[in-house]
């Protein structure tokens, strides 16, 4: 018997901002949930999907190159999520499970794994609130931690502008870097987050660039106005301002640039000639590449699951609810109007 | 007694390209030739003088803030070159010996040392041809050999674009990369020197940029059209082409950015966003920096200087020839006029 399965559809390959309803659709698949979990398989309920950023690079015809493959035209997108297990033909998995896995935008699914692994979860190793899996913990905390450490080399006392600064990654970094010593300014889309990064996790100054641009901001939040480090979620002209205001030495962490993700023409950088007389490095990078595994990755588990344990961590998380939501979500992600981590809460 | 001594005067701070005899202006500031050496000092007839694209940064005004420090206006401007004792003050120096030094822009100089120390060149040891000194062996020599191995980090079997690769540095990064056993392609600005870094240099292949965008000649040249390093002395289109076609993990060394220096509008870079998925560095450098010193310096002057002398080393120059010419050849010299190491020739 089929039971109802919301999934999100990616419909059509959106030249700049998607439409819902058009490039990416919500569209009843069915389940059938009578049927057996495959071997070392199970069936779950999916409980909350990650809204990344990156997911705009997937939403893109099967002949772009590109290093997450594009979502399959016509089939369910896919991601980051937590599933309750419904029915467990997997060794050290049961009913009533919770795992996190990569999972595609729908409500109920089958999942496999070649030899039966999954990774277990639960709310209690994360201070209570299991969704910080997949912010502080998970793929966002991660980023943060490997990057921030390899690419941005942090010390002591140095300045660092971070952009983005209320979301997945931004707060990670912030809450990182405070805990380094170093004096931390972000830029974010609202005054509320405004009073979040400042008053929760304790920035040193930040602004909104919806009323402040950059340049002036960081005149007058950095000493001479000089910062040493620019960690890059947003690309274009904050990207511009902080090369203007970088140190001698200076280091940009490319992390993301959603500015442009959107954009059909980008936005025009005309200052790199900075990058020779102030000896400026920029690093892009990905966090799923071998160098930022291994001991990065056991350290930030390890480090984050003990702060948010205790309580010496934040992190915020902004929930949109409902299968029926996700095009709009994931566009109201890429807009910035998620106020930490996003993600789409599908059943409790 | 006075006797003429011309020199090359900075007048006046230009906007875009500076104009001879408005910017730059030729005068004779008188020399007495009678005058003692000053302890630990030297009077000298000033042969050849660095003609060198990073002196743009010079011209401007005193407030502005470079690495290399603004010339003074009304003053000769100055850099690197070589030039006859004809008096001595200072110990190990006699009259007839040729010094590499820094030297004001006028025929004639008294020159000062703390300790006295200076150094003593000859034709000899770099295989016949004195201005070597001022290029392979000298300072651009230097710049290409410690950026290319510190940044570029080469290794057999990569593909190496470099632009300007006629130039001081170009020639030079890219006779280090044939070493290596790299690919090397590069852009010229005539075909008389994309035959050189062909025929003579042993470069496979290149293209004049004045005929062939970057973007085309790479898609021709590059196999699958990437490349895994550019070196970078040219900046603008040919950089933002060179992001385009960089592989996975591709660096870019920052050298120089010559096609922005004399633009007051510097053209606008737009495809930043690919350091992210293609995991680039681009990294700028000053040479003179402490980390490019020692050993990297002595394993320069070494390796370089014996190969000079075996003749496994080529390196062109090119001559501009009297102090009236100062403004043209360092004009010329930015546009890329020269043919190699650009220097001016005063005396034999």
């Amino acid at each position: 018997m089929s039971t109802k399965n919301l999934a999100c559809i990616f419909k059509k390959v959106p030249k700049g901002w998607p439409t819902p309803g058009e490039h990416l659709t919500v569209e009843d698949i069915g389940f059938d949930l009578d049927q057996d979990a495959p071997e070392n398989g199970l069936i779950v309920e999916v409980q909350y999907l990650s809204l990344d950023p990156y997911m705009r690079g997937r939403l893109v015809g099967p002949e772009a190159k590109n290093y997450a493959a594009p979502f399959t035209l016509n089939d369910p997108i896919n991601g980051g999520g937590l599933a309750k297990v419904l029915k467990s033909n997997a060794p050290d998995i049961s009913e009533g499970d919770v795992i996190i896995h990569h999972l595609p935008f729908q409500q109920y699914a089958v999942v496999n794994s070649k030899d039966g692994k999954f990774r277990k979860v639960d709310a209690e190793s994360v201070g209570g609130d299991i969704r910080h899996w997949l912010g502080a913990l998970g793929g966002p905390g991660w980023t943060a931690y490997a990057s921030l450490y390899a690419i941005g080399k942090p010390k002591k006392g140095e300045m660092i502008f971070i952009s983005s600064a209320a979301g997945a990654v931004g707060q990670v970094v912030g809450e990182l870097a405070k805990r380094e010593g170093l004096k931390v300014i972000g830029s974010v889309g609202s005054d509320e987050k405004l009073d979040y990064i400042i008053k929760d996790l304790g920035f040193d100054g930040g602004w909104n660039y919806k009323k402040e641009d950059a340049d002036s901001a960081l005149n007058r939040l950095a000493p001479d106005g000089k910062i040493d480090i620019y960690y890059d979620n947003v690309g274009a002209e904050q990207l511009e301002a902080a090369i203007n205001h970088l140190n001698n030495y200076g280091r940009i962490v490319a992390c993301g640039m959603i500015a442009d993700y959107n954009r059909e023409e980008k936005y025009p950088i005309r200052n790199l000639m900075q990058f020779i007389g102030k000896r400026l490095t920029m690093t892009g990078f990905i966090v799923s590449d071998p160098q930022f595994g291994g001991p990065w990755k056991e350290e930030h588990q390890t480090n984050v699951s003990k702060w948010l344990k205790d309580g010496s961590f934040k992190g915020k998380t902004h929930e949109w609810v409902g299968m029926e939501k996700a095009p709009e979500a994931l566009i109201g992600m890429w807009r910035g109007e998620n106020f930490g981590k996003a993600v789409l809460k599908l059943a409790p």
